[in-house]
């Protein structure tokens, strides 16, 4: 009986190319580079990166062409988590069950590790080939990145928070938040892999549109779990309905890929899983 | 009697491509486009896109045409500036006269508008053309701005700085740091104005160790200014002889590109101007 297709068969493969593209911890001056390789290796689950190559696949790439993209995208993740995790923002001392960048090295050292960690992505991505499928890569994670996306969700997540978290919040603020703290990275996750595996523009938008429904979904599922975000603005089972049928329409979008789209419907069925074992 | 060519000349020219490749501040979420524009415009002297300017003029191009990696420059300077500025790091309330970043803004608002210039330049460098030299100047950028580059110096100040200022320091400690902190952005911009310029990789390899000697003298002069860095190893008139000694190699590179190469001698003949103008 064939194995079923599982994104999580990637995880060795995105393990290795982490490690291998980021500085070594000898390297002068080693501080720095410590926090790097703390926060971005150990227990993560790979989702985005994953993702990246799950969507090359579908598109007709070969996967393994994906992890340059791949590991400049866990990168942005990793600095996104590093500095939302500082006292002036989340406040956070633990992650992944250990201490947070700053708690283990200094506020000073993760703020630079997280620079570092963004300022590495772009230069990896510069190394992708041909020179104009790396500037589209660029161009798309730094729109993702960004005030248009994920810097932006973070600006209104934080100043929503400063208003006091009983302050009434319309739904029009929160789908934003989520679209863009959370989703955008997520989606350009799947466009990242999309543009290294095809050069057919209507595939690329088809990975867009699912890289929507998928990031927007993980959003909600993780409010549902957090008993935050949606779940100030609606019941616990419309939350539950709205995740599912965003989860729906993205395993139909991966669906439509047919025997290549295996893998990446099973990132989409991955929203399914219980709680708490996603990051 | 002919105008003799001045670096100060491109400011005008400057400002207006700066404002308008930040973001609107009217653009959602405005706070961090506030604090972006609010780093970024003003009083700054505008020395390193001055000088990516200066040296596409020296190697033979229309300097113009090097505004896209100017601003870019001029982004990462202020990303650098906003988080240093951190309580975390150096803790500085008032920077050219006004509140730093973060005491008008807010810590957290701050250290995003920092991520997102960071973002917006590379961002802005996948814009130039031909795709080959975009390429070039994003690796040029993200190596002089990573931990090779100026994050690495921050890094070495910051813990030199944990150990106690009055500590013993040795000379090659100080000379990391001023030629990574301070030097690499400063080289990045001349080496930036080249590529853009001049397909010639000699005449790069000129202007990159013209801009190695100019980075190094600024840091130099800076630590004259501010009785500190060089001033704890060597007396003052040993820094000045070090500083007027890098510049004076630094005015003979840019010397031998010629009638050409006037506007980027301005550059290292500033280094000369009274202490305190500069930034």
């Amino acid at each position: 009986m064939k194995k079923k297709a599982d994104w999580r068969e990637f995880q060795p493969l995105i393990e290795s190319a982490l490690k291998r593209y980021l500085p070594s911890d000898t390297a002068y001056p080693s501080e720095v580079h410590e926090a790097m390789r703390y926060a971005v290796l150990g227990e993560g689950k790979r989702f985005r990166p994953a993702l990246v190559l799950s969507a090359c696949e579908a598109v007709g790439g070969n996967p393994k062409q994906a992890l340059l993209p791949a590991c400049a995208v866990e990168f942005v993740h990793a600095y996104s988590l590093i500095h939302d995790d500082l006292p002036a923002l989340d406040n956070d001392e633990m992650r992944r069950g250990k201490p947070t960048c700053h708690k283990k090295f200094g506020e000073a050292i993760a703020i630079l590790a997280g620079d570092a960690l963004l300022t590495q992505a772009f230069h990896l991505l510069s190394e992708a080939k041909p020179p104009e499928k790396a500037l589209h890569l660029i161009r798309e994670l730094a729109d993702a990145a960004g005030t248009k996306g994920m810097v932006g969700g973070q600006v209104v997540d934080i100043l929503l928070a400063r208003n006091g978290a009983n302050r009434e919040v319309d739904l029009s603020t929160l789908d934003y938040i989520s679209q863009h703290k959370t989703g955008r990275l997520i989606q350009a996750s799947a466009v990242l892999g999309a543009i290294v595996g095809t050069s057919s523009s209507s595939k690329i938008k088809r990975i867009r549109e699912f890289g929507w429904l998928l990031g927007f979904a993980f959003q909600v599922v993780d409010d549902i779990m957090d008993g935050d975000g949606y779940l100030r603005v609606m019941s616990s089972d419309e939350a539950c309905q709205k995740a599912e049928s965003l989860i729906e329409k993205a395993k139909q979008e991966a669906e439509s890929f047919g025997k290549k789209g295996k893998r990446l419907t099973s990132v989409a069925d991955f929203l399914n899983v219980p709680v708490g074992s996603k990051n």
